[in-house]
């Protein structure tokens, strides 16, 4: 097994922890990156650590920025209320830019690790619509990455990896779990409470939901009517 | 004259002051914006806010990312000495992604503010060997800002605005003085002291005092041992 350093962005949710488990089946040695955006609940940011942990993670960092300086989200304006039902366009909760700063922090932490490889676990067919999950968007981004950085000036070639972008939340959810992971310490809800125990109601949870359904997999996730 | 909003990435130093008053003379109402990184010295940030109130900006804001979490500078990580005399290669200055992660902050509040302009005072010429200060650098982040937002899903172009990028020290000393850039007010060096005032011998130093001359204008800076 190769021991190679990667960063994998972890937000504690469904999706990031299969990524996890995917860049460690690959023989990466992973380091974990959360972001602390001021988002709505740290539930999330608890689950990236409980998450780290079990998956063996190398190390786990949490930077922190905060992103209601700008609001213009219902996940960092809490004067916008989070939808219950499914949205036409690009839903309130797309926070601006987001994706393209998690992106910057792990290209930061990746070069001072003198890793080549970042994993995202963005998804272009249940992305809800957000314009910085869709293929060509990473691919631009990749492209930004390897202009920007010193190891890029010297050849050496910077890969963002983005396993699921294609995949279903269906055969996102039957790759996790045939790696091992253990769904019911992730939260993917956009109103988790402070235990992590999920709402039910808003995109996220519907998504994830029908996700665990459509696998055939019983849906472990803890809920607050529950 | 126009009031389009723009961002303008400001960071205290001689650069984005002018880069703030080339925005200003475009007729853009300026958002500056300024990164609190965990860099050596608070004195830049001040100087950021005399400069954003000196030239009317519209807004200024400081967003915090500690850069320190990862290292790998000397400008975020204090067992590593600025150097005092020119380096060969990318010098240890060098902030890894700090560009990327900066330009990523405007490009949220550029979103937020329906802003289709971006203003950054990075340069090629006296760029200090920085992969993130290069036209094609530039070029690329412009590309993948397109993608990555609403605004590019909608169709509507985000530009991001380089003015100095081909500009030697001195020419961009003569444009801001033009202007009516107040230099004295601007902090360069890399450790300045509380008061602002700089070493005279960093490459940013350097660089500085012989676009002063080279621009044959009084250098205004006031040094530690003036």
């Amino acid at each position: 097994m190769s021991t190679k350093p990667a960063v994998v962005l972890l937000s504690g949710g469904l999706d990031s922890a299969t990524v996890l488990a995917i860049a460690r089946s690959q023989g990466f040695a992973c380091y974990a990156l959360s972001l602390d955006y001021g988002q709505r609940h740290v539930a999330e940011l608890n689950a990236a650590d409980r998450v780290a942990q079990l998956q063996g993670a190398a190390a786990h960092k949490v930077a922190k920025i905060d992103l209601t300086l700008f609001g213009g989200s219902a996940l960092t304006d809490s004067s916008i209320a989070v939808p219950e039902a499914p949205t036409e366009g690009i839903p309130v909760t797309y926070v601006p830019a987001r994706n393209t700063i998690m992106l910057s922090l792990a290209l930061a932490w990746a070069e001072v690790l003198g890793s080549r490889d970042i994993f995202v676990g963005v998804n272009a067919v249940d992305y809800s619509g957000y314009p910085d999950c869709r293929p060509e968007y990473i691919a631009a981004f990749e492209r930004m990455a390897n202009l920007a950085t010193k190891a890029g000036v010297e050849g050496l070639h910077t890969t963002i990896h983005a396993p699921l972008i294609d995949l279903s939340k269906a055969d996102i959810i039957r790759s996790g779990t045939a790696l091992g992971v253990d769904y019911s310490q992730t939260v993917s809800c956009y109103q988790a409470d402070a235990d992590g125990r999920a709402c039910g109601k808003c995109d996220s949870c519907r998504l994830r939901h029908e996700g665990f359904v459509a696998a055939g997999v019983p849906d472990p996730t803890r809920y607050q009517s529950a």
